[in-house]
């Protein structure tokens, strides 16, 4: 049996999303900025994708842009948020994704801002009361904070830390690239300056999300060069990834609820089956919490034991089960998770995340649970 | 007959370059940073095409790295090479493409350099006696000068260039999307310390490419995130576009020499039907010379004509001609083409770009110029 429980790293396109793609290798290849049929037919779809997509998002089209992915809509929303609203000072958490840590602590390095990171608790938790002492010595802020944790699955109040910064005017930017597809986001209500999509984390293609920033706050590019996405990333458009993109989020949206319930059976199985049969089992964060964490994350610590130290992932691989022992999103496993550090896991405890999605069965739950029974018999 | 001759914008995919995307959007999904089975596969074929992308243009796999695109590719070599080395000077053409000129503008916008645009004349021809007169005086230069121009053709001798470039021990920088898979590099012996490519210009997909750049020059990233690329771009890798990519160069380098005496026959039949049958027909910059043009690309410069005056473009499209007016990178013919104002293009001459593939016949080229006379007949 091969069991993927990574979905949190990347997950399998959808059929359908694939169908949505092919007439956009096979057919229809001309440059969407063309002015000619060859080329009008292919912006025709661009622009549909990006109705379709503002329109599940409750946005204007004019608020969506087409990226390479989160990373690089991370980076945009930040360096060039900073950098057209004049901002001096940034808030973020330390367990950000590196899309979010590392590029503002390359500002930061640069001596375009000062970085304040937030406190966590051992559970990830940050804390508001010091997001808003830091605003209110910090006029000119810019806040980052993640809307859910790709590692522990952890969930943060956007809306009340949206509140806070219309309260104190300064800009806010969320990595919401664990929640979109999974999540209804409600654009028009929801507190934010700019949030950001990876397709891959919603059965869409690899290489291709948007970057949302809304409309009276407005950024300059990241990415020069042609007039492509009205002035604000130049390059040719990644046509295929864009239908693709909208497809999936398309797909997402129909069936939330249905794949919501699915998988958070599948998620409280694991976490039964678990505290049944391996004695001593933790959960990292809050992802035992299924109103306070991503139904797609269960982040397992699990207690010390000679045959698994630093071996797990292995052995669960050679078991045909793929999961990850940090984030896959920062290759070799060799330095560690910094989500985890900063919760001070025990490093005696291996940590790993389990991360589902609508393909994943019950079956596949029973079978893992199995196999760490095995592995982990011997210390029981 | 629908014609496409705009090549130079993007091409059509080869049908073996999906053949090799496709296993990668139905099979193999994991995210290449994963070390588990599901994501070491899809590893092993990044690094695949790193090798044989490496291998094709004589130069290390360490010195590759995937991107979105040409103009990504062309926006790190130019910010990062600059924020790396220390380099305050730079020196560019005016007729550059937008993702070099805008990116060394914006450079220059910020204080980070101080901006040279070297002299073209009517041909579209630089002088490096010029350039090496600001040579002299800038000792911290960086040079950005294209290997082929995308709208005129013209190809600039970036062996001479970065001979002086070396002999200056200044940073070089060519903007090769129009030459790359239409001509050999050999990046060994090539005196030039970054190139990009965009596969879409050579039957590749869409939004994906690479930048080369050269081990003794490295520079910083340009979008932070994940480990990917060895640390030099995060984001989960386009597996699909970096698979087509090297796809799509392996097949052009496999046929060159076949592709290009065919490409070549119908630039020449082009040219001499032009000649015989439109009176007063021009060729922009150097694309009449089949030795210092590329053989995919034809401006051609009509005579005043009332009735085609700014409805050429629109009179070809209604004949089922796909050509370009400018460059298709920059949507909207409505600003015109900053490659012809450079060149002092008479305004009242019609300018449309011809660019060809391997898969244009000599059928197509016949059809074109029949329309182009019928056009033309009312000034003949």
């Amino acid at each position: 049996m091969r069991v993927y429980l990574d979905n949190a790293a990347t997950t399998a396109m959808d059929d359908r999303v694939i169908e949505a793609m092919l007439p956009f290798m096979k057919t229809y290849y001309g440059n969407p900025s063309s002015v000619h049929s060859h080329g009008r037919e292919v912006r025709s779809a661009i622009e549909k994708a990006r109705k379709k997509v503002a329109e599940l998002l409750n946005a204007s089209p004019a608020e969506i842009f087409f990226t390479s992915g989160g990373t690089e809509a991370d980076n945009t929303a930040i360096v060039c948020g900073i950098e057209t609203h004049g901002i001096t000072h940034a808030i973020t958490s330390p367990i950000e994704h590196h899309a979010v840590l590392h590029t503002l602590q390359e500002c930061a390095k640069k001596g375009k801002i000062k970085l304040s990171i937030l406190d966590v608790n051992e559970k990830g938790e940050i804390d508001l009361g010091q997001l808003e002492d830091l605003l209110k010595v910090n006029p000119k802020s810019f806040i980052s904070l993640m809307h859910a944790n790709n590692e522990i699955g952890n969930i943060n109040d956007i809306n009340r830390i949206g509140e806070l910064a219309r309260a104190y005017e300064v800009f806010f930017h969320s990595d919401t690239v664990q929640t979109m597809g999974h999540f209804v986001h409600d654009l028009k209500t929801l507190p934010v300056d700019a949030v950001v999509a990876g397709a891959h984390k919603f059965h869409g293609p690899k290489g291709s999300g948007f970057l949302y920033v809304r409309k009276d706050k407005k950024i300059h590019p990241f990415i020069y060069g042609g007039a492509q996405e009205r002035n604000m990333r130049g390059g040719t458009e990644n046509v295929i990834g864009i239908v693709g993109t909208a497809k999936a989020l398309e797909l997402a949206y129909e069936h939330m609820e249905g794949h919501r319930r699915h998988i958070e059976d599948l998620k409280k199985r694991l976490i039964d089956l678990l505290k049944e049969n391996i004695p001593g089992v933790l959960f990292n964060g809050l992802s035992e919490n299924l109103e306070e964490s991503l139904y797609t994350v269960l982040n397992v610590s699990l207690p010390p034991s000679e045959e698994n130290r630093g071996m797990l992932m292995f052995n669960l691989d050679l078991n045909g089960i793929s999961a990850s022992g940090g984030s896959a999103c920062s290759s070799g496993a060799t330095t560690g998770s910094h989500v985890l550090r900063a919760l001070r896991h025990n490093s005696e405890r291996e940590a790993v995340r389990f991360s589902f999605s609508r393909f994943n069965t019950l079956e596949e739950i029973d079978y893992t649970v199995d196999k760490l029974k095995e592995l982990y018999s011997v210390t029981v």
